[in-house]
């Protein structure tokens, strides 16, 4: 866990989010209609009480415990940690906004802890709602991949930590949702043309009806904004990880077969009315003065929607990709070098997308 | 009245409508709040009953008598003479949008037509409600030297032309509100900060109040849009030139001022609204791919206001100002070389605008 120096492995805080993040890199299997892929498994140790229960130095000791164990396991080589008590609240906020950490995990003042593992796709949030949570993500839809980093990690874990599991339940969880596998695989997917043509609450109940769960963009309870919707799976007891991921998997195809077939009829349908939107979006974030987190959002939906279809001339997904993240408050904040008001944030958010618009502009003509 | 090679003659229709409308140059003084000035002078010729009670050869003759009068005044040298029904519908309807004939001429299949000066800056309708309508148009705020230019025009017709005159009335009209000095003399505003301040109101109220009339872009009827206001005198009888001139430029210096403290306390309090709503306005105009022309005009307002409170890097006020008449519907036909339906001439006219706003980005850049 010492400052590393392999392959894009960020040295330190700084340097993690001078970047972004490379799992909203725009890029991956079906980069034109899934962000990216989360692999989460929920584990507690044996001997010491659930999180909320336990005093502040049995987390200590859970900390110790875990940082030991991933000294030991290759998937952490390289990797950052970072104690959430010795970093300010704008610096975890970051790590929230970036998904490395829960909303939970980025107030506390207990003792708590990340290790992001090298290029952030693998990271372990510890003593959150459970002693470990370990979290693989990657971009684009890569279910299988997803799970094999998560799987091996977890595996190299379990060498050197006793978690708590029974034969019957299996892995044991601070809140029983989690119980059994303790996984929350999910994909972050982009229906704009589903939500356009008015099919989205027929998939929707589709999805709930299949035993799956639907989110927004930053998680449980978060409204749904620019088209993204988080498909995961909601049942952890009495299935295997294989079966839940399998049922994910080919929910998920069916919905992007769903939204596949809906942007051909949008295009053949109302091709002018889309080229407009998409353009118009485009042209208002490349001039905008003062914009909301949540505006930047809907426009990029609309231009990521156009680079899908082919449009040419806007911007690369990747770019797209990223402004979710780096126009998220304290991401701007920290660019910003200090505290702002929302207004200011309005403008300075404005600046940022134009910047990055117009550097991918340049970067298309050169 | 021969082609003209005079210096920025128009040599025929085409070469007229090709160019950008002389009078919405964009220039002029005051040319951030004033578009354009308008002298039109209502006259009839003695010998012949007015328009809509004579008979098809006498207004034969009337055309025939004022085109032979026009040749002999220094004010029409080298000018275009169009008969109404030598040139087909969009042809009329083009003219119409260029200020250079009435709707009530467009429409026309009697022996009507219109003499275009130099520039555009002098017409004259004839055989339209009145026999001859002069016509003086420049851009900016210039009612003394547009009244002079109407005025020797006016002059030189008079020593070939006997018109219908009274001592007590003065000229005789058609229309008995335009009996007397038959002057309209009427100046295009922009009231953008006004309108927005909601101070508008107040402002209509007060012009009405002194016997003025406001109108919108295209004449009687229209609709304002754009922020746009044409305001002009509404008495001709028992009152010399002069005094409506002098009491319509008053008023409109009046107006003027509001208009720029409203700027002034809008960019106080608001400043980042409204350099927002610019340009935003401007990305729409920049990447729309469907427009009407009424979204156009409203958007072109916002452009406008932001070039005369000095935002850099927008368009030039006289690309704005050629597009207020360019993405007309006859105009856009014109230019497609065919007849386009409502929404393929928003999709051309959408083309059109980024063409314009691209090319005044290049000229900017060079």
């Amino acid at each position: 866990m010492k400052p590393g120096n392999g392959n894009g492995t960020p040295k330190n805080f700084d340097e993690l989010i001078e970047r972004a993040t490379p799992w909203l890199s725009g890029e991956g299997p079906q980069a034109g209609m899934v962000l990216s892929t989360r692999m989460r498994l929920a584990r507690n140790l044996q001997s010491v009480p659930f999180t909320h229960r336990a005093r502040d130095e049995q987390l200590q000791g859970v900390l110790m415990s875990v940082v030991a164990a991933a000294e030991r396991a290759p998937g952490f080589q390289n990797g950052l940690l970072l104690k959430m008590n010795d970093i300010g609240t704008l610096e975890r906020q970051i790590l929230v906004e970036r998904h490395l950490v829960s909303h939970e995990l980025g107030d506390g003042t207990r003792p708590r802890g990340l290790l992001a593992g090298a290029d952030e796709r693998l990271s372990l949030m510890i003593n959150e709602e459970d002693h470990l949570r370990l979290q693989a993500m990657a971009p684009g839809f890569q279910l299988a991949e997803s799970w094999a980093v998560a799987d091996a990690a977890d595996d190299e874990l379990d060498e050197a930590l006793d978690f708590a599991f029974s034969d019957e339940t299996g892995y044991l969880t601070s809140c029983p949702t989690n119980a059994g596998t303790g996984l929350r695989a999910s994909v972050l997917v982009h229906l704009p043309a589903l939500v356009l043509m008015d099919e989205i609450p027929k998939v929707l109940k589709g999805i709930s009806q299949v035993g799956l769960n639907v989110r927004g963009l930053y998680g449980e309870h978060s409204e749904v904004m620019g088209n993204l919707f988080q498909i995961s799976n909601q049942t952890t007891l009495g299935v295997s990880e294989r079966d839940s991921i399998e049922s994910l998997e080919r929910v998920v195809r069916q919905i992007l077969e769903h939204e596949e077939r809906a942007r051909e009829r949008m295009m053949r349908d109302a091709r002018v009315q889309i080229e407009d939107k998409v353009w118009r979006a485009y042209g208002t974030l490349r001039y905008c003065r003062s914009i909301q987190a949540r505006e930047v959002i809907n426009l990029c939906s609309a231009v990521r929607l156009g680079v899908a279809l082919g449009m040419s001339g806007l911007c690369p997904l990747p770019v797209m990709s990223g402004l979710l993240v780096l126009t998220q408050p304290a991401h701007l904040q920290r660019y910003a070098g200090r505290e702002l008001t929302p207004a200011e944030r309005n403008v300075y958010r404005a600046q940022r997308v134009r910047e990055q618009l117009a550097a991918a502009g340049r970067d298309a003509d050169s």
